[in-house]
């Protein structure tokens, strides 16, 4: 059946006078090779939505494209080529603007403090591009352990502590390494976690991060603090959530500043 | 122990010159009585965040408040009286601004079209509230039928199909009732979808709905003209994704419109 | 249009020769009210799953028929009528066994352990029943804090600790109730927790943690020796989740236990 | 610090009698390669549970050596290897049993019924291990087309349809390639999907589609016809889930066959 005959209803006019600010795909789960600082590459599975608008006189998008252009792009994702994703998007749906989203699990190879065992921990990443705008976002969630300040302060002995998420997004004028972002995270909370720790390792961290309580309000602002004397650090968003170990919730605290205000 | 004797970490000064934007409690699990058109109340049970901003100068928040501010809105929670909870977060916390999200499923009983056989159908609600704009935001999320009008055109019997989920948050400029937007919303797919269905509404559901075949940007446009049309709303965002049935990934669109900026 | 003229698909005869364990409706969220030792009722939500076997000679089941069982059951569901609609569910579908899950979040007052304020806790319940055998199993979800041992023992201060799911499922001889369950879990870890805590409950958790570390290991082995002396319990399960503060995983264990065997 | 000075309080004794059925580590996120019929090799991301028995007299395992047993795997996971990590689990923990959950995204390069057109489809898959049991089994979650039999006999035009999650899990005499099962279970429903298709393509799905429909119960029976048939298969469960489009709740049914007690 030659596709010629078929008729293209997305492509009907459309009278309700209403363009549309987003329409695509979500949801893709897809093998995506993304750049490594200390090994050049590394293969993982990423989540992406990809969206551009529709005018107000065209009836629907096509969405077989969106992964026609997808599949171009088996090679690599990484912040270097996203604005080529966006620039293809748009030249095939005959779009305006675009906009991508790329979640994956990435993996970083950490030694344990004392012993020196390594391990991979995993962080989950996000690169999110919109043509709208001049820039991508690059989003990392940091699992780390904190503990209370309050709790250390007036107990005799102890204190509670939990893992918390910082989320940090941010928006800069060159590239960032995702493993830049990372590190610099990981030295503000009580400590830094590991997939593989030994006993002496066990010891260093409890001791470690008991003599650095911090509440979530301190994690936000000693990231914030770092972001914000950072020179390729245009906006940011740093959000930390805690799942407390003496209640069934979380603690949650957020700073969002725009450095291109500021000045 | 008395309480006076415990030093107050939280209060302490901070001298990193950074205010938090957000600092509260999250992902509470939490019973709530909201308000229900039909039956005057209805239990249900809810996912709650709550945030104060914290100024610079002081170290942390008081987390035990929020849930004794929680506590006080046991008889029941809804649009009526979130800016009561926002205040008495701002009185409590001595803070500027307050955010409170509330997220429930909410029953309505539903007839079936033909067989008229009852059954409580259920959608995911959300309560957003924030004292720095003076207007609270309804989020309901509504499961539709979709059936493709591009397969239908295209095929020479059959269509494929699917369920869809419509989520619109409207800001109004007087109170709305949950029903009123969900039956606004159940207009504008293929058709609206039920938990309980005889034969006599399958096949009714059936026919009608490849009858009014609907892509995702139709839905959103559906809802979008209602929206704009309706003279309570004052913002809206309508979002709609399909699980689509040919593919292992959704189909999206989304519309954003500020009515007070058209006018 | 009248049901009878409507081809009862379902009800044809069937060539494979295979008779079907489960057949039914998975994931109906539900509005229920449920037994309260406290308060004698509770509202609350539940995901429900109904299933009943299919005979080889049958092509389809009647799946509104479920919702119509279901729908019986508004006033209330417990321990003590799950049989019930067991019962109901054979006789409607004309089947030999049925099997009902229904999960719901259960709260209860509790009142923190200095300061003596209240709050609801939130715990996980699973009602299971399973018509081929002559019981149900209830399980219950409970959090506890868990201040790890071999940290405590090798460190010169501090302890790491974090928030660990116990989840018990029990049959019983007689009817047990939730709370019971709950409690006899919560003196199993380091400590309870609770929804809001003022500065002297936190500190005697944390001192009262400190002085009684536990591996997952001993959780699992303290609520087996409660649960082995129980006269009403005829067989449990009970695991142990720690999402540990120093990993970005969990540690587990698990102890299963059938007492009709052992006796 | 020498290790050699700090305590081993898992090794402590322990008087309450009780052995340990699995004890370990759950939810570790991983990179893994596995085994792929058409390329050799597969990157992808796994989330790995390994656990071991612990006897009654040791207080509590070492949870460190389960994540250096999975760092010597990272040059590949496959069903030819697992019986490698239950062994080496058992050695470096002293255990009598071990047990490994791998589950991964596994992407498979598909082309289109008509245009030919390549995509790659992803399938939730799970190895699972035991060595209590002589044998490894083999899970894979196959999202289908359903159209509903009932819908499209009383109806005039029309018949609803949905996405549909076959969940198959095996045991075999021989290994099994994940191809091959997903294959198996393709041709079960109304039609296979796919990430990418053109208009020709929706087409012939559609029409396809509607000459073969299937409920829950004909696919469960479909699958099982085949696995009866398949001379490697020993055991197996096939569970299919529907998200049916016109509720807003899923259909469901289940077989499992020990072909082993058959014989």
């Amino acid at each position: 059946m030659p596709r010629r005959n078929l008729k293209d209803i997305q492509s009907q006019p459309d009278d309700r006078n209403l363009p549309i600010d987003k329409v695509g795909v979500k949801d893709i789960t897809y093998p995506v090779v993304v750049l490594d600082r200390a090994d050049g590459l590394q293969h993982t599975v990423a989540r992406i939505n990809m969206y551009v608008d529709l005018p107000e006189h065209f009836r629907g998008t096509h969405m077989s494209r969106f992964v026609e252009v997808l599949n171009r792009y088996q090679g690599g994702i990484s912040t270097k080529n996203v604005r080529d994703i966006l620039e293809d998007l748009k030249k095939e749906l005959n779009a305006k603007t675009s906009h991508v989203d790329i979640e994956f699990p990435y993996f970083i190879t950490k030694a344990a403090p004392v012993s020196g065992q390594k391990s991979k921990m995993d962080y989950i990443c996000t690169l999110q591009g919109d043509s709208s705008v001049d820039y991508y976002t690059l989003q990392v969630k940091v699992p780390l352990l904190s503990v209370c300040p309050c709790s250390k302060e007036i107990s005799r002995y102890g204190a509670h502590n939990q893992r918390s998420i910082v989320s940090v997004s941010v928006r800069a004028s060159e590239i960032l390494w995702i493993e830049e972002l990372i590190e610099l995270v990981e030295e503000c909370g009580s400590s830094q976690i590991y997939a593989l720790l030994k006993r002496e390792d066990e010891k260093y961290i409890t001791e470690h991060s008991y003599e650095n309580p911090v509440f979530v309000e301190d994690i936000v602002r000693n990231v914030a603090v770092k972001l914000l004397a950072h020179p390729k650090v245009l906006w940011f968003s740093v959000e930390t959530e805690s799942m407390e170990s003496i209640h069934n919730h979380s603690a949650y605290a957020q700073i969002v500043i725009d450095k291109t205000k500021k000045l």
